[in-house]
């Protein structure tokens, strides 16, 4: 504000919510959603100001504007409904709302002051001026109150017309707006799918759905197992990457430095003489092969993620076309990807910061488009803490512009204010801290965070128990019992979860002091024997039928802790916007001992009275009680059953709920 | 971020504090302190990276830099002296340390790789690089560390060479910063003079100076007072207005509509015959009689601080010459100050809604400038919230820009989030809730809140226990107790507070049922008997004295509130920063009754072990005790001493002190 301003905004207009890092970031939303919008709002002096919410979405050429109302203390909300899956911008306006402040003046004045010709005068000016400004009906509306205000006998009559709410709407909505003022920023709102906020993943390794020992799986053999991973009720199919592996210094089984002839190789490591990042595995089958199978997973009612990962090995076509992408070194070799003193000896990294950077995202982004084309409309980007957040800043807004549909999930697992950039900068989902938060507390304060400060406006979790690199201790140690509470967590905590393939069947062998898998499918062929015995697909299967049937667990941030007088037992629950559903979890996150607490349900927050019958009724053993009060003892023995999800059920029938009784 | 950017500026720097409402408005500070600004800095991949805050003067052509030091989990934090009187911006930088991060990586793999040839050579070309960029000794220098380099007899003597930290600092000093990234804002804060944050103000009417009962005083008169004046230690005295009032309308004695004839009318009633704005009331003197009494006020260590109202009278010259700068009625008239049903018939508020705004805008500023010409450093704003925000942003800024020594308090009692967004658009100073804030609880919150939250970095009080608006009831009704105990809560919670003249004299006769004093100067000529029995005048001096001699009570956001068993009983501290001024203030706040405690002195702050023994010393009644431990008990007869302030001295001295035990 150092000059003179042109035009007079005198309203203030500040403390916008939500509103991330002063706008620098978008916030992020459900399409579907309604986005309420707060702010403080205010002018000096006495006037009756006016305040609207004006939104558009990305593209549209006018603003759409919508009434905001005074709260409280200065503070106006305004809401409007995110219909599309798009960006759309928001802003606030305010201003005086002349003839209301001069009406409210007058009616305060009269019976105080007797004479009031000059105010009445001047409200009649204000009269006038909105019939000039009028067209059509309310032009000729204005006109006969006018014509009723002039003829009126005597003050006292005029007063009653001025007075007149229906004159004053009538003059409201065609009054210059006074003082007209808007707050400096545009916002902007990313509104996503559904499916960016709640769904269930499964991650395989397309080579190991083969059948036959010691010969890789192709789309083809993983069509056949759609089926089974549909009725496991999982939404989305993760593909580890499908590209063609290099065969320069490939790793062998176990990440051995050198591989043993026939064996396949890490598929993180791509680029081969059969292509690159466009290109398909010849041992998967042909681009062909996936697209039909992509159109088979859809008609399966799933989609396919697709893992996107920024190397290249010595093989890959890049590597002779583009030199200057990657980071030459003095004795004219070029750099390995390496973190000191660990060097991943089969892969390059690009180098983001060569002269030619600019091609490197370009071509990154024609990558994208091209499976795009493809179908894909999800990508797992790999280890993105490792390029410039910049980069994804650009790429994602490029891609999501011409297509909002498309997904990203960050595979990051790096220190907190890299993964809250990340996911600031245009990441629709993140992994989290989720797979190391083993005790009551931890989970507690990390799903607080998550849930209760800013980043429930930008970062949207996806929980993997478990991941290709990640066998975390409890379950290696803890085995069934843990891997069964562990999925009950990450599906009912976050809307979005996700298991690497084996999880079901409890598989559990880590590499010694690692939380590396033994006989990882990293770098090698495996095949599964889906009904090994100790299997919790049931289990599985049970936990995402029960997150389809209730819509409270398809959001995140209505999810509250609730007291359980046990250091180990863990109790939360979940409610739809409606109220119509309720779901309490109680999880015994020791996976060794059987303990029991006694539960406060907070029964006001659901509306329910101190003396009322409602019904608790268990989804994973399909068991029912009745209960009154807050007091509700649980006993959870994990090796039967180490967590429990109940629905409350706030009316239990009577008769007259029944047409009989009528 | 919409498209690709020209220049990779990869490095994250976000979340800088202080910042105020995402750099809308300055934060303040004092010259002679020191601004710590931190920031989250950080980048993808492992870098090792460097951080700058730039900074520079308003006007000042380059931006010094100082260095940034790495606090813990990616914040970063530095420091550097507002050593003027002006406004400073400052922002952060930061960038890769290239021979740092190949360093590191470098001596991660020494002992775990054998073949270290390419990386030697890797850093060969740096050290290169950074010799090409040297000039004088430090080139001199690097050329020998290269040749010691090159010289080396195998590859562990060149290791031993690279790793050594005095070449790293050199090479440091001379490499490209890499990646250079900047924070996307300027931030600015407004550095003024000390007495901004520290001073005791002094209200008067100077026409109530006068000595011959019926006449009022003059300039001269008032030069007479100002030896007690600074003799009670007062910094400022404050003047309410001093120029011509108007005759038309003009207010009798208690604020009746009619005055009689020979009745002075209300100084904030401003412009007749003898001028406007720029002029002296002749029954005060000549603008000449103002310069000299400025002077004296100068000569006895206090400085003037002058009323500036925005109104005028039917009689100011500014009516006929911009009658554009009211509201003109459809009557013809022009529209008298009010808030209805009140009307202010002596005044006409400024149409700051004219189309001549601008015009209004201006001339306040020439205004301002004018008595600033004349000496004139600080003005006590008369409703501010009265007029639009941007205009006040506008003003304070040209005037500070030009003279950044000038100090605006904003006299606004009105809803918070207008006391806030003033100080934010510039205020220096503002005046408070202070005065209706009557309960121990009520005194907690409100303080914590003015110094706990970003308030403090941009909303500093004026502490006034009475105005010539305002006699509390509490002054009202419980008179000398309350005065006493009241005065020593502005002037020990806020380092600036003040009184307006008669507070000395417990003058507490109010119109019945409201704040307003009876028999106001507002609308009349008095004379105070300043020796008046029941004065506390001695009081005030040592209040002022303690005030003087203690450095811990010239800071307002080291207040930390302390444990006092006794819901009347508060309890409070202010430590100096260097820790070696430390100040208690314990107030009873029912001025009826006695009151007693058992304090908890929070030994461990103030570096004071369990068993050491500590003295208090009560500056007011001036007796001591010695002290072991937490517990410190304290009796408080309203009648007799409301409050008690303690100076705590560490260490009792011992023979050692001593020279003679030497």
């Amino acid at each position: 504000m150092p000059h003179m301003p042109k035009i007079l905004q005198t309203l203030i207009i500040e403390h916008v919510e939500p509103e991330l890092d002063g706008g620098r970031y978008p916030i992020k939303r459900i399409a579907g959603e309604n986005l309420e919008i707060t702010a403080d709002i205010f002018k000096e002096g006495h006037d009756t100001i006016g305040a609207v919410l004006r939104y558009k979405a990305r593209g549209a050429r006018d603003w759409a504007e919508t009434p905001m109302h005074h709260v409280d203390n200065d503070r106006w909300a305004g809401t409007f409904l995110l219909s599309e899956n798009t960006r759309y911008l928001y802003s606030v306006s305010a201003y005086i709302r002349t003839f209301e402040t001069w009406r409210i003046e007058l009616s305060k004045k009269h019976g105080v002051l007797a004479d009031l010709s000059s105010e009445l005068l001047e409200g009649e000016a204000q009269v006038k001026e909105a019939m000039g400004r009028a067209k059509g009906p309310d032009k000729s509306e204005l006109k006969l109150w006018l014509e009723k205000w002039q003829s009126a006998p005597d003050q006292e009559a005029r007063i009653t017309i001025a007075l007149d709410p229906i004159l004053a709407t009538l003059v409201g909505l065609h009054e210059q707006r006074a003082a007209w003022s808007s707050y400096e920023k545009e916002l902007e709102v990313i509104v996503d799918r559904e499916r960016a906020r709640y769904g269930a993943w499964y991650e395989i390794f397309p080579r190991s759905e083969g059948t036959v020992p010691g010969i890789g799986g192709t789309f083809k053999d993983c069509e056949k197992r759609l089926p089974a991973i549909r009725d496991m009720g999982f939404d989305v199919l993760y593909l580890t990457p499908i590209h063609p592996i290099g065969e320069t210094n490939r790793k062998g089984r176990n990440n051995s430095l050198k591989a043993n002839p026939g064996e396949p190789g890490s598929p993180w490591a791509i680029g081969s003489r059969h292509g690159g990042h466009d290109a398909v595995e010849p041992a998967l089958g042909t681009l062909q092969d996936f697209d039909h199978f992509q159109q088979a997973v859809r008609k399966q009612g799933m989609e396919i993620a697709l893992d996107f990962a920024i190397n290249a090995t010595p093989d890959h076509p890049y590597v002779t076309q583009h030199p200057d992408w990657f980071k030459q070194r003095p004795d004219g070799t070029i750099k390995y990807a390496e973190n000191p003193p660990k060097k991943y000896e089969d892969i390059y990294g690009f180098d983001f910061y060569s002269d030619a950077w600019q091609g490197i995202w370009e071509e990154m982004k024609r990558v994208l488009l091209f499976w795009i084309q493809h179908g894909v409309k999800i990508f797992r980007v790999d280890n993105p803490h490792t390029k410039p957040v910049v980069f994804w800043e650009w790429l994602i807004r490029e891609i999501q512009l011409e297509h909002p549909d498309v997904i990203f999930l960050a595979e990051a697992f790096t220190r907190p204010k890299m993964m809250r950039v990340l996911a600031k900068a245009g990441y629709t989902q993140s992994y989290t801290y989720f797979t190391w938060r083993n005790s009551k507390q931890e989970m507690i304060e990390y799903l607080t965070e998550l849930t209760q400060t800013d980043m429930k406006d930008f970062f949207r979790p996806n929980f993997f128990p478990n991941t290709p690199d990640i066998l975390p201790e409890v379950l290696q140690q803890a085995g069934r019992p843990a891997f069964k509470f562990r999925v009950v967590l990450a599906g009912t905590l976050s809307p979005t979860y996700g298991i690497y393939n084996s999880y079901e069947l409890c598989e559990n062998r880590a590499i010694p002091g690692t939380e590396e898998y033994q006989d990882s499918e990293k770098y090698e062929i495996r095949h599964w024997d889906w009904d090994r015995p100790g299997n919790i697909r049931d289990y599985i299967t049970t936990l995402n039928r029960i997150r389809r049937d209730n819509p409270a667990l398809h959001l995140f941030t209505n999810l509250r802790f609730y007291q359980a007088e046990n250091d180990h037992i863990l109790f939360y629950g979940k409610k739809s916007p409606d109220g119509s559903n309720i779901i309490l979890v109680v999880v015994n996150m020791d996976p060794y001992t059987t303990h029991e607490a006694r539960l406060t349900i907070p029964i006001e927050e659901f509306g329910i009275g101190e003396h009322d019958t409602y019904q608790v009724h268990e989804l994973i053993q399909d068991y029912r009680h009745q209960v009154v009060g807050r007091e509700y003892w649980i006993r959870l023995n994990p090796q039967e059953e180490p967590a429990a999800i109940f629905t409350l059920r706030k009316h239990v029938r009577r008769e007259n709920d029944f047409d009989y009784f009528l």
